[in-house]
């Protein structure tokens, strides 16, 4: 490869002839060679950094301490990193320094380097017309931009990605829940046969939970919402313009069209990460509803002709390489798994969080790496459940009907008529013997048939149905 | 040990004989001999109990479904319970039927029992005046009944214990950070020095990050105050009186003076406790929190001569049992060991939240165990740290004055006026050589020496303090 | 309550004129009023300071740094805390200083003053004979002290409790593994019916993991063998007698039984308690086991009508306080909630062994409560599925023959006769159109009735079975 | 893009012409959207599975079921994937069935389809001569194959980057043990001063866990060296050829030249991950040992100036992009992000591994992906750490001189001389008055000045130094 030699504050540097970066994240690619191939800084953290520089810009052009030329240029060059054109250019890991300073450096050298060009320059030139610490980090320090960018990637991935895809799943469902509202089927409770309720009834469950999980992720956007840009080096806001933390808020708050404002203590902003645990909180709770969801679906459409068998999903694929025409329930596989890992990313971020210490926290980087793995996982995973599974739920009503007619729990519409004793007896008796509750029940003298038939009604017993 | 005999509907059980629970409480203390004298149900989940049994019999009564004397007589009885008069009776351990049954079933004996013997029955009657099933547990299911208890339990906990141990340590933080906000003293990011700022900002911090955390506990109130109770065996809210779910958490709002409702969506309430998972996500944020404020004042309060020993906390215990004279921050350690506990807690939490199957979530006792354990953790560990620890912080002025004035990074201050570049040059030589920054600037001739005087001001570094 | 007045470095302390505890167990009953009801320090950490106590002096007395009378004074006064005579003595919680200095002192005090009360003394002597500090605690800091206990407490609790329980459960499913190797059942992957297998091949998969998991255990014990006492104050073992570290050792491996050795680097067994965090490895790997296997039996023995219903399980209690006649696999229930908790504690150790700092690990306390928590509950957790449930599993033959017979997987018998394409199309046309595969096989010509017969035998398709 | 037609048992589907693999790989691609850029089937399982696939065809080319023609093509193309040719080929991400199935169907329609194009055909050829199913994976199935692919790829890291990554940072940190073992330092509990030891004998404290910890890895890999393979489609075995199961690992142990062998329990094998589980937490013990180790280096290597001073580590990097010429200790940032995220990948496998039933675990790819993960971070993570860290560590013996110097705490010399009560006043009088410990010694008329010249002295203080 050819090089050309670029520097920084402690010396010479060779980096790659074409690459737009320069030094420092030369340096940092030298000094962490740690999963490069599979670990790379998420891109939505690069996008989000391109908003701040541009917003960055323009706010110190307008606070005077920035000339309008180079406001415009570094604006020019985010925009292509918006764009997508400058992916190959932030090559550095998760696993650098915990500031994430040299995700930030990188960033400013890119935006610098490509705003020469832009203007003309040669990257072979010695001095470049935009620098990157003196003009693309103006009134800005790696420990305000990396949170800042934490936040509004992931406030960006909650509202892109996130959230819309729970709703879409959230909207099946409930579909699903109001079309086989009156389908009766038997209840389980400790996985074992209890009284009956309606499918429709209990697909509303899984939607209350999408629901109030919605809920509790829009609950944590406004902690989210805060932004540390403007806090600098320690949170004092040291070497920036007057207005500048309220200001360049304002400017991202309409680049990206999102509520942001500036945070109202910066020392927290720095030095602890608590709106991303707190989100993450929510995200987790939403992968705890999705595990529950995804096994029952799985159970539920068990079999063919040994399981539960209830509920068809749709045959996506083969589903064995030995056993012929299996098929399985695989995007429930697919969408437990990334429960699985959303609640293993959490503690990462727990601990993450846990960890700063005096005016910083330098866990940034693997909590936002965790964060919007989990944040893209709920949000493409529902999103493949959705499409692939929970769009092609369909009752299996010979199924349904047999298990409910077969069920002992019938009899506890007995209990407000003969008491829980006889009831219960009623239940162990038939199933020593084998035979059906009515059976039992007149056997033991307890009810005659015809009261039998008036008061154990299963579509009697699933109480109000409105979905 | 002298017993008596109660039955079930399973047969007959030898009952200590003035005990007031029966049969089932028995069976479960024979069939679950597990950390039985360690982990019993907490007592908290007890009380809770007691608040709805006394609103589900009065509620019962207004349907016309209970006589009044036997609603009297079991509100008497819950009475009794919630002061504290019956904590005997409730043997049970955790570690049972994951629904719970068997605590409900504890606490409907226990209730009838005492009821029958208030009412001037004997303990060694065959026949009781109230009925465990039949009359307490009227118009529920266990299935109901212990996730209400759980909501109540947690609930009250939060506002009772938590939230108000948050707030007075916040408040003393708070007090310390008006008190202190003019003591300018170093900043440190990475361990590493940094730009100045003031330690009342910096604990500014720390009472951001616990008002953020008391509106996260809060905005997780509103799930936690839905009640399942009417939703009874499978959440269709069989054998209930009509108007029940509604009336019954009104008359739990009563009684517990909490804005108790019922929950909308009951086959949720019963086969999920994603409230519970969702505001154990605020309790771990907060956790994440006393963990970095702990850790940051026994840092900052290490020495006593060779440590940072910036701020003196007071001295409540001889610290070693060799070392004569030492003195530790053994609340900070209690603290971040509580922070430590929080975190495990919070995974036990999600393993039982996602492992709910079809009508019923069957790890409801070890997620309100590890709940309860969390939330009074952190409400009794605030306030220790609060007592003994917070209540005491003082600057030690001659530490911090000396400091900030040998720190390097004051040359922050100069990148405004000469560029990154130099002021990154004056740092690094200065360091090299041992120099103050102020001899090597002028030294290097970026500076006259009352350049550098009017630029380079610790107190002008830390922005506008306004705590 | 009266008092009497006891004094430690820092002055007087009002103590329970009673107590055989002095002044710094009182000031941490002060200082730390946290959870005091329900997180006492474990009594398995009391004991194992006992065994430790009882060796130093003895040790200390063959040094020549004790006289013989104090020696068996304090080994006398720790005979009675073995005999749970004194457990009343020691107040303390897990939430006090992370070295547990002062449960070290607490029996530092109260062994002293016994020992005082068994030479003939009285608790309001001003000087006490033996003195906890000077004889008791010679040769010791509370930081060699601390994790020496935390050893010996979780090598003697794995031995006693955790190992026995596993083993027993162990052995009780290979009884069952044996005695039901012939009885040919459906096997199920991904919840859907697959190829067949004896039930006793399903449960020996069981027997494998609990056997690879007892392995596990046993791996761990080295490290845990390994004690720390003799490094005192920092792990340079000032203010102890020549051959101290080796002597003690020896003399605790000869009151225990246990093999336990003097660590050969004290600076690690001071500052990390790695041997804690791998050992707990061991038990959360168990913990996994136990969660699938219990998962497992409850999912066969569901039904009794509508589930899988291939095996019983015992009915010890009655499962529903609503549904009459319901029961339950409650004892699954507890196994996969004492699973949860361990996986919780888990993450409570990992983060305590984590955050040790310099000369000594501070979250000693929490990592030794979550340790002895899970080795108590897998213990009991274990002994009571196997008493209450494992013995008496007992295969229902009536379902597993059906559901064998129905199997479409039973098809993969002719991948090797007619290949895998055909046979797929086999399976899939059989369950679209509700034919047995053999009507559809000799339907779409590709085998004769003959062949089918010979060729698709559940029987042959088991392998071979030794168990 | 230009397609080709494939088709496998559910029907024709469309791939990209010169795609090598077929018609269940595009399927998979299809119905699983989810994070396809950044989660890839880690490489590290497609090279194992093309050690498991040329081992099978030469098992079963001897074993007679296999043609040598075949076996010898199949044996060519997975020689091809081990030489990396192939990489483009497997585009399938980890969020697919749980099993695994469509990676093992992605490698036997690369390998089926690269052996039919090395043989002379075209990949548009509709039928192939080598068949994915009936030859690529012959005596074989997902189930068996793909955890058989887990353990080689598990072993393979352990062996090949994890362990000597360890033992590359454990050398050169044991040559700074024995380099530094005279130099005498304070030693610090609880953040606080406590008596001297030598800065070598700290550092072996970390040697001593690295070692423990290479130690607990190696106590694992038995279970890992376990095979599945030859358990096919339940672990019975079906479809195999005799002797299959024990041949087939020993062939496999040939060409990876690891002391693979055939599980004995194949049942488990399928079921349950408990392997992976158990050696996951050994290397969570590592992380644990790691987050220690770069903590204390980070503290002591503080400052420069208001810091603990007392060593040196390498200046890589400038470390703030608005404070000039700071430098931070990031790899100690990377190396306890990394501890972090193993902790979080620990939650992941411990929920996967628990949550598998019947025949089969369905988290196999979240449980590899994750154990990949931390084993690849780690071994990376090590390396990084001591090539730009832990190999620069110099003691800057000035601070180290002045530190010990000033300790209070060498008062604890004095215990066995006038007993621990005068010598904590000492201490408590000098830290009051701010004198040295030897004026008020003498002052308060304990000692000498000459009696404590000659027991005072720090280099005494450190035991024997053996390192």
């Amino acid at each position: 490869m050819d090089f050309r030699i670029e520097k920084d504050t402690m010396g010479e540097v060779k980096v790659p002839v074409n690459a737009y970066y320069g030094a420092q994240t030369q340096r940092s690619i030298d000094n962490f060679r740690i999963a490069q191939d599979i670990n790379r800084m998420p891109k939505e953290i690069i996008r989000a950094f391109a908003y701040l520089k541009k917003a960055a810009a323009f706010t110190n052009q307008e606070a005077g301490v920035l000339p309008e030329e180079k406001a415009k240029l570094i604006g020019q060059a985010c925009d292509e990193i918006l764009d997508g054109k400058l992916d190959n250019e932030f090559p550095l890991v998760v696993w650098q320094t915990g500031s994430g300073t040299q995700s930030n450096m990188n960033v400013n050298e890119v935006v610098a380097y490509r705003a020469h060009v832009i203007n003309g320059g040669q990257l072979s030139d010695k001095d470049k017309f935009v620098h990157p610490n003196d003009d693309v980090n103006k009134s800005q320090s790696s420990n305000d931009t990396f949170p800042t960018a934490m936040h509004i990637a992931a406030y960006k991935i909650l509202l892109e990605t996130t959230i819309p895809g729970i709703k879409k799943l959230r909207d099946t469902l409930h579909a699903k829940a109001v079309k086989f509202k009156n389908v009766v089927k038997i209840g389980r409770t400790h996985f074992m046969d209890a009284t009956p309720l309606t499918l429709g009834q209990e697909i509303s469950g899984y939607v209350s939970q999408l629901d109030h999980g919605l809920r509790a992720i829009n609950n944590t956007l406004a902690h989210l919402s805060e932004l540390a840009l403007g806090g600098t080096a320690v949170g004092t806001g040291i070497n920036t313009p007057k207005g500048y933390s309220e200001n360049v808020a304002k400017k991202i708050a309409e680049l990206t069209g999102l509520p942001f404002v500036t945070a109202e203590n910066k020392f927290e902003s720095l030095a602890a990460h608590d709106a991303i645990v707190e989100a993450h909180g929510a995200l987790k709770t939403v992968a705890v509803s999705l595990m529950k969801i995804a096994n029952d679906i799985r159970m539920l459409s068990s079999g063919p002709r040994s399981g539960i068998g209830e509920i068809h999903i749709p045959d996506n694929e083969p589903g064995s390489s030995i056993m012929p025409g299996k098929v399985n329930p695989t995007q429930c596989e697919a969408l437990t798994m990334i429960a699985a890992q959303v609640l293993g990313n959490d503690v990462a971020i727990n601990i993450g969080g846990a960890n700063g210490h005096f005016e910083l926290n330098v866990f940034k980087p693997v909590m936002i790496y965790n964060f919007l793995h989990s944040a893209r996982l709920i949000g493409d995973g529902c999103v493949s459940f959705n499409d692939k599974c929970a769009e092609g739920i369909e009752p299996i009503e010979e199924n349904i009907r047999k298990h409910v007619e077969n069920s002992l729990m019938l009899v506890t519409s007995l209990n407000t008529k003969i008491g829980y004793y006889k009831a219960a007896e009623i239940a162990q008796k038939a199933h020593k013997e084998g035979t059906t509750l009515k059976e039992m029940a007149v056997k033991l003298g307890y009810v005659t048939p015809e009261e039998f038939d008036q008061w154990v009604v299963p579509g009697n017993m699933v109480g109000d149905i409105n979905l």
